[in-house]
């Protein structure tokens, strides 16, 4: 109703608000109720006055760093996350065991050989095959987008290295990562049918910094399997002004990428117990894994801290919610989800019991719209959040993140809080995945959000029924 | 005048203004000859309107790159140079001899071992000794300076790494630099003399990028030479957090660095001769070399730019200017001014002649301030420059470059077009010195202020005098 506050309405003016049965007085019975929206609010402010969680990632960038799966550092990152939600206070803390792929980069090395020599800086993509020992030597072609390959002669392609040139647009949204990178996931395969040597594409990244953006690619099992690095946006830019003098440009690639066997580690899980129905389940998930360039602060330290803070914030209230605010910090995001698909295989037959879960997994920008998965009847309960938290409210299509895919059968239902995510792909899946990237006052509004949100949602008289059937969008 | 154009003045103002002794009747006396202004004015309008810096620039990065002191790069730099200096339709282009020293980078590699192990992201300073092959294993000490080094006790420091973690200071004029940079030149030495192992330093520079700054570094003749390497922002934050848990803190150190024997390499040189008295000379001068890591983009492939083309663009006038402008791309400034010191040995007889030396070496940021170091007398010329550049006067103490200093002693005037250095310090010495920093519109108001400026001094039926005496500062 403060949307109104203060503007003189005429009679039929408000028929006619009332008409469209979605005015306030519904709104007002199907949402917040009176004490919960209390507690949220005092939650929420209370965290914008500063909160533990930049400590939190700090201590996981700065005591575990890199944590890539299967890494020893994984392990490590799973002992220091036990060893932290126990000491904030969480109930139940335990490792659940995940298997976790395991591929290493080892010595990467690029370098244009003409018509201009000069050395270039690349990173192999996640699970990209290694060059034999001498490296690749190759002609260049460029094409600028998936499709333009398919259309080009494979006598043009055979023995060539392909170089995708499609640069990411800058977006609050992030919205321009899903338009550019396909070419990641899928670039070495489409120009390996054609015969293509190996590939390198532009760094799917919004920065013009020198630290190449990795990222999972993953191969067609009937395709050979060619190796596939990134160039940073200035080596990218680089390479195509060379190739844009018209003569043929030759490169040298060395990858020391390679697969080893799985590796058993495990995903994190605490609990902030609710009083009256603690099988009921409010999850809130990030991941714990890394890329192994970066330190991982913003991803997915940030979302961990946030989520982690988040909840012993509503494990510090005199009365605890309704539900459990369950804390999951999922093994493996990166490189195939086998966190959260260890979770909802051992969890099958809880889900049902689960009422909501989030994920917070794109940096430390702030939130500024909530979304969401729920039953369309729950909408105006939404909308009450977003009031709360001052936010838009978007659509009901979101899937919330990735680790929450394995759970969307269940029908479990979702909200989203969308972060700035104007900078994140600067430095997403880089080097420059560093803790000097957050500013603790983003953080703080973070928690302050979540915060707010799982513990509504943990402590209504209702719940938010189950999600319609299908996945939401990631 | 045109400052006061549109206002009226009443007669006692005006007496006012006449009676400081600095009115304009006294400065157009001395000043820039309606004539000259003119043709300058234009020069500088037409440059603004885009000039070909930009490409100028592209061409030295895509063709040649990194091009360090006695690397065979270098040599590449030199043909470009003579090259496009004919191209660009200069006179008497030619190579003038330069020894050069020959440092090389070799494989390098830093890593915490302990308390909490991580890689990080160094670069070796330049001149710095290598380690032994199998690297430095050394705890580490921090310290806030180089004076507090010299406080310590020898037992503290014997067989450590020594950290220095200084912190630059981003300023429009750079004056961080300067201020944080004796770390650099000098901290391995004062370390030594304690019977340190190696030494590491936070990087000068004012990103928070993982791309450490490399510079040069000098030993004392008479200590023992120890290895020294510039760590990353990041990485200098990262090493102080883990010293700060309390618990000691080691790191392997490997450095591939070596000096190999000097190389002869060349400045180039390219004139736009005078009307009238070609034998006089306004020099332009940017140098050709830059740092291995990055490909040279804003240091200092812009001041050659910029340089070239405020020339070229004088040259194409129909009227040439009555002295000769000479645009000198130096041999190496980065590892002891080898080109600026055969330079002024070269043409010492010369430099009796050389009526004004300007340098631009600070990336590619706007002008927005002249100053100087010529005969007092004629500053009034300098602030009619000023007006007609549309920036502020600066002092008359300025050294205006790092190549202009061995020509200091034969009293060479100088003018020095300060840039906005705001950002340059967040690129300099590192792998991020790349073309896309650049903007091109920047480039030309560079271009634009140095074309009005040398030709405006070219031109002048009188000259500056000679500078005082003493070298102003860089």
């Amino acid at each position: 109703m403060s949307r109104i506050s203060g503007v003189r309405l005429t009679v039929a003016a408000f028929l006619a608000l009332v008409s469209t049965g979605a005015g306030w007085a519904q709104t007002a019975s199907s949402g917040l109720p009176s004490d919960v929206r209390a507690t949220a609010s005092s939650l929420y402010k209370q965290a914008l006055a500063g909160t533990k969680a930049f400590d939190i990632v700090r201590s996981l960038t700065v005591e575990v760093g890199p944590r890539p799966a299967g890494s020893k550092a994984h392990d490590a990152a799973v002992a220091w996350g036990l060893r932290t939600m126990k000491e904030l206070g969480f109930s139940n803390v335990r490792a659940e065991k995940a298997t976790l792929p395991h591929w290493e980069r080892g010595a990467e090395s690029g370098e244009i050989l003409a018509p201009w020599p000069q050395p270039v800086h690349l990173a192999a993509l996640g699970g990209s095959v290694g060059t034999p020992g001498d490296g690749i030597e190759a002609q260049v072609i460029e094409v600028p987008s998936l499709d333009a390959v398919d259309k080009l002669d494979p006598a043009q392609v055979k023995g060539k290295i392909v170089f995708y040139n499609v640069r990411m647009e800058r977006a609050k949204d992030g919205s321009g990562y899903g338009r550019a990178v396909p070419v990641r996931g899928a670039g070495a395969s489409r120009a390996a049918k054609l015969g293509a040597a190996a590939v390198l594409i532009r760094s799917i990244g919004t920065d013009n910094n020198r630290t190449p953006h990795t990222g999972a690619m993953r191969y067609q099992d009937d395709i050979e399997k060619i190796p596939a690095a990134a160039l940073s946006n200035p080596d990218a830019d680089l390479l195509a002004a060379q190739i844009a003098s018209g003569k043929p440009v030759t490169f040298r690639l060395k990858l020391g990428a390679r697969a080893l066997p799985e590796v058993e580690s495990a995903s994190v899980v605490g609990d902030i117990p609710g009083r009256e129905k603690p099988e009921e389940i409010v999850l809130l998930g990030c991941h714990l894994d890394s890329w192994d360039l970066g330190t991982g602060a913003i991803d997915d330290g940030a979302g961990c801290a946030i989520m982690m803070e988040a909840a012993r914030r509503i494990g510090q209230l005199p009365r605890k919610p309704r539900r459990t605010v369950r804390v999951v910090l999922f093994a493996n995001e990166e490189f195939g989800l086998s966190g959260a698909r260890a979770y909802a295989e051992a969890h099958k037959d809880e889900l049902a019991r689960h009422v909501m879960a989030g994920e917070s997994d794109f940096g430390s920008g702030r939130v500024w719209r909530i979304a969401s998965h729920v039953d369309p009847a729950k909408l105006p309960l939404v909308a009450d959040l977003a009031k709360l938290l001052g936010v838009e409210q978007g659509d009901n299509e979101n899937g919330g993140g990735a680790d929450l895919g394995p759970m969307a059968p269940a029908r479990v239902p979702v909200l989203a809080l969308a972060q700035d995510g104007t900078y994140y792909f600067d430095y997403h899946h880089t080097a420059n995945d560093t803790l000097d990237k957050i500013d603790p006052k983003d953080l703080d509004q973070n928690v302050a959000s979540w915060a707010a949100v799982a513990y509504a949602v943990a402590d209504l008289p209702g719940d938010l029924g189950r999600a319609p059937e299908g996945q939401g969008r990631e």
